[in-house]
């Protein structure tokens, strides 16, 4: 099963061509790694000297070998000379974005990658180096951001020139990675579905996250939305800084009594990105003439691994709406998902064009929440799906040695505070997720297999947290 | 079981409390009838003149005191003085406008009704006759468009004044009795839920019926929108000239493979009023981001009462969908009804205050299929629920005599092609539902139901279609 177990087969970018040469993975950003040298590449000309010099170049590559863990996303070093093809460009990246999708990938719960292994990576902003036959509207040093369905975790990629957008002056790299995924979607969902309008008033779920962050920001463009963002408590003050109206910590509240406190006949608008029960309620917090714009299942992702209890909770649990129901109401359930929409070019570009005029209006603004090496991917995932993360998590393929640590590492410089929230967390829910969830929901061999996940996935974070923290401890 | 079975109870405005006089139903509609006299009753002065004078008042009212056939809606001669309480006004009725609502509640399909008996009507348009207390925003003489749950298929309404809305100049009264319903209606759909742009595809079923008719002028007022309108073949000049781009007849052709030969991609919305299977096929003819509304259950009506078949075989293919399927495919499916609708006044008032500026610009203009005397509210009934209408079909209350025909008996006095027409539907459509229908899908009682039924509407329908004729011919 996988999460969009019904959409049709389409046609693939492939990946450029070329020898693989696996490398062993290394989560100490210090190793040194062969690094092709960026600035004598960043002419045509400078191009083909070097490439003459060196026949042979090599570039960083994050490839998913097979389905699981963190673990299951491999740092290689790919040998070879990608060559763009009749209409497209190679970029030589600079900045990658991680996203939801790239977890349930590496879980194997999403359907739009081909075959593995498979390099992961639906977004990233980087240097064009050099243009393939017949393209004209960009040139050798553009600084473009690049959406596909995957393959964009590399140093280099080779890819079609209306897959690439122009960066605009003032941007950075990192910017730039984290712009595209989450900017389209928030923007389709509110604008293209939600038709938000002035005095309207929207939840917006994870909304610490890369689209929650992104959705704030575009409904602060309309007049006088409410805003109902949930996020963890020690997130409130960065939601209140981003626009949230009211910040509603869902761990230790029922977030539909906190909305219905302020808006007794509900929100115009949702944005669920939780999928299952949580889909539910927000049906019945919508308004009449609300909408409920579905775009992700975060809550299958419970542990490392595709969990199995989860997936057969979800499965169950499954949102269902009727024609009667829905006119009985007045209600709208949309679905959303930019993996899909692949195909739609000409719109996305168009959605593209607009959130760069708000960009250059400075009206949104990407929060980068970390930047990891493509090293440290396990980290850059785990920040994600344990849901630490405040605005984007990004990828960099070649990080300079000071820039290596996120915000809160340089505030807590030995990473206590993160350890042992880390370490709770991680015991916490996986004995929830082992006692409570078989407890309740499961039956013979899925009871049995959650127990076993559970239990493997709570001794191997156990494991690995305890070598880590003597890793950054040594370091 | 009804259409709208999840629909909350709510309160009802109530019609204004009154002895009920019991008048012989006639179909002649030159029988002469107690009629008030209207001019003398337009301003208060003389109001309470005449309410001296004469102090028991009568005025017509068209009950439904049975679910069941066109003959369950009957005329009464009401007796009493509708006076307005708080907060209401006083409307002396001229025109009413029939909806699809109207014919379901007939039927007992509709759960927006109070217990019977009761006063039809969802819309009408007429003069402030009364204000009462505290009323200042509006005058004794007022041109007023009503909208309410029900109660309005009488010559006097007392009602709040939030339910009342000023007839701009040049509009008449049957124009006003066409306005509201539909065009909210339509304008809601493509615009709140549609969210339609420019060079986007409707695709618009009965889209020569009021909603219909509505629908294409409003998509007019976008740029460059493709509409594709089902129809019978007949109706396909009309179409045109309101401006469907490609008329489709629905009963000859696969509207689907239709829609498709000029856009093979599908459509960015489908308005749906006709539920079950329709609803299916409209879903899968969305683009990516379409959007499916879904506002009725045409498909219900297929006889005169209630037929059980139809709603069996509704019920078995309810339309329903999950998340996944949403996700997947990039869709969103939305419910509409307006009367669902009634609590939420200061939405609709926007929407109306908009549509009147149009209305103003000339950009939109309810087209009038016919009007009928509210003797022969039978007729009227049979003419929407057969779908022989283009465009609204009108109730007046004090029908001038020389008025009292349609545009097709003007133009074939003798009725010879609407009852050749009127007699073969009426005895195929009968016929093919109790055989085709019941063969195919009934058991037991349900397939008795339907072809006793079906047996009784035969015949009726033809003895009532041979007293007609001979009337007709008599006059």
């Amino acid at each position: 099963m996988s999460a969009q177990a019904s959409a049709p087969a389409q046609p693939e970018h492939q990946p450029p061509p070329c020898d693989e040469l696996k490398a062993e993975e290394s989560n100490k950003p210090d190793e040194p790694q062969e690094q092709p040298d960026t600035a004598a590449a960043a002419t045509p000309a400078a191009a083909a000297e070097e490439e003459a010099a060196q026949v042979e170049i090599t570039y960083k590559s994050l490839v998913l070998s097979a389905h699981g863990g963190y673990d299951k996303v491999k740092l290689q070093v790919k040998k070879g000379s990608p060559a763009p093809k009749a209409g497209e460009v190679l970029v030589r990246v600079k900045a990658c974005g991680l996203n939801f999708a790239d977890l349930m990938a590496r879980q194997g719960v999403y359907d739009r990658l081909p075959s593995l292994p498979v390099s992961l990576g639906m977004e990233c902003a980087g240097i064009v180096e050099e243009l393939g036959e017949g393209v004209t509207d960009r040139q050798v040093g553009d600084k473009v951001m690049v959406l596909n369905r995957f393959g964009l975790w590399q140093e280099l990629v080779t890819i079609q020139t209306n897959h690439t957008f122009l960066m605009p002056g003032g941007m950075s790299f990192e910017e730039g990675a984290a712009f595209l995924v989450n900017y389209i979607t928030a923007y389709m969902i509110l604008f293209h579905f939600g038709n938000l309008r002035p005095n309207q008033s929207v939840l917006i779920h994870m909304a610490a996250g890369g689209v929650g962050t992104a959705a704030v920001q575009l409904c602060k463009t309309v007049d006088n939305i409410t805003i109902f963002g949930t996020a963890s408590a020690s997130k409130h003050e960065n939601l209140k800084e981003n626009g949230v109206s009211h910040p509603i910590d869902y761990r230790g509240n029922d977030y539909v009594e906190e909305v219905r406190k302020v808006s007794p006949k509900g929100v115009d608008i949702v944005m669920d990105p939780l999928g299952g029960t949580d889909t539910c309620k927000a049906f019945n917090l919508l308004k009449p003439m609300g909408k409920l714009v579905i775009y992700g299942a975060a809550n299958l992702l419970t542990g490392q691994k595709k969990n199995l209890m989860a997936l057969a909770k979800s499965w169950w649990n499954q949102f269902s709406v009727t024609a009667m129901q829905l006119i009985g109401a007045n209600k709208a359930v949309c679905g959303f998902h930019l993996g899909h929409l692949d195909e739609e070019l000409e719109l996305i570009t168009s959605v593209v064009t607009t959130l760069l005029d708000l960009y250059k209006q400075g009206k949104i603004k990407p929060k980068i929440d970390t930047m990891f090496s493509f090293e440290q991917v396990g980290d850059a995932m785990r920040q994600m799906q344990e849901k630490k993360n405040v605005g984007k998590v990004v990828l960099i393929p070649d990080m300079p040695k000071e820039e290596n640590a996120t915000e809160e590492e340089k505030k807590d410089p030995k990473g206590e505070g993160k350890k042992e929230e880390t370490k709770k967390d991680a015991k916490g829910e996986a004995k929830k997720d082992a006692k409570g969830e078989a407890k309740k929901d499961a039956k013979g061999d899925a009871k049995k297999d959650a127990k076993e996940e559970a239990k493997k996935d709570a001794k191997k974070d156990a494991k690995e947290d305890a070598k880590k923290d003597t890793k950054n401890e040594e370091n």
